[in-house]
């Protein structure tokens, strides 16, 4: 009986495994409209920066791949290489309970990205653009057009290769 | 020869890798006053939260070891679990260089703990307070008593166990 038991927990290990894959990899969440699929331990990125806009009350971090937090905090972001994602997780913006001067986030509003890959995305600037929609991780956009928005605002940024983020200063 | 250069190569990857350790124990930067370490990795902990504090024009993003950041993705901060470490970078605030409704980072402050040990640090409500100042990450504080100007300060979040940090909803 032992190879069978053997066996059987071998097939259940793959079966949970593949489960393990397959949700790991996001597979719930759909793709945005062309076809950026949502990276799966965006959550677990590191630090890049954060910002605080008054003009749509929303307060956001920035978050990097290996490859932009290498980039950040070597100074080698001109340009950013190719395979940097960056992600930013952005909030409405709301008082702190116990300390009024303060501004903290409040409800999850949209988590977005841009992904370096030159080839992959001339018709903006080399990067590819997507956006999830709150908590439900919406997918943004009605076809792959919505992408054209994102670089048109962007384009205040064509200094610094379409990039907002500026990395905050660590030691 | 070649026994004699592979033995001074040895001893040289030695010496690299003692050199590595020392480095990345952060030797270099003095404790805090109570003795409290900085964190070695701290800059390459997990997100938990920000925050735009206009009282006194700084922006803050809020990072936490393994123990805090599990705590506070599962909800599990009523209590902080023991071994719980919050780290909170504080840069001053400036304009965007490139869209002036927003505020970024400017120069980093200090960087600041949180550490949960109730055994360790009984007075200052179970919580070991440090802060290293600027880029040169002075410590702050001239003697161990530095730490009830922190606690004092926390008692307006004394509702959540004097930590000011509310995680950031994430999906």
């Amino acid at each position: 009986m032992k190879p069978k038991l053997g066996s059987l927990c071998a097939v259940a290990g793959i079966g949970m495994a593949v489960f393990g894959l397959v949700h790991a990899a996001g597979e719930e969440v759909p793709p945005a409209p062309n076809g950026i699929e949502l990276p799966n331990d965006y959550k677990d990125w590191r630090m890049i920066g954060t910002a605080h806009r008054t003009d749509n009350h929303s307060l956001r971090v920035i978050l990097g791949n290996g490859t932009a937090v290498t980039a950040a905090r070597t100074g080698k972001t001109d340009p950013w290489p190719e395979g940097t994602m960056l992600g930013k997780l952005v909030w409405k913006d709301r008082t702190h309970p116990q300390w009024p001067d303060a501004t903290v986030p409040g409800k999850l509003n949209h988590v977005e990205f841009m992904i370096r890959d030159s080839r992959k995305f001339p018709a903006t600037g080399g990067w590819g653009f997507a956006r999830w929609v709150g908590m439900e991780q919406k997918p943004y956009g009605d076809d792959a057009s919505f992408a054209q928005e994102c670089f048109g605002c962007h384009q205040a940024a064509k200094a610094t290769y379409h990039v907002f983020t500026v990395p905050a200063e660590l030691p």
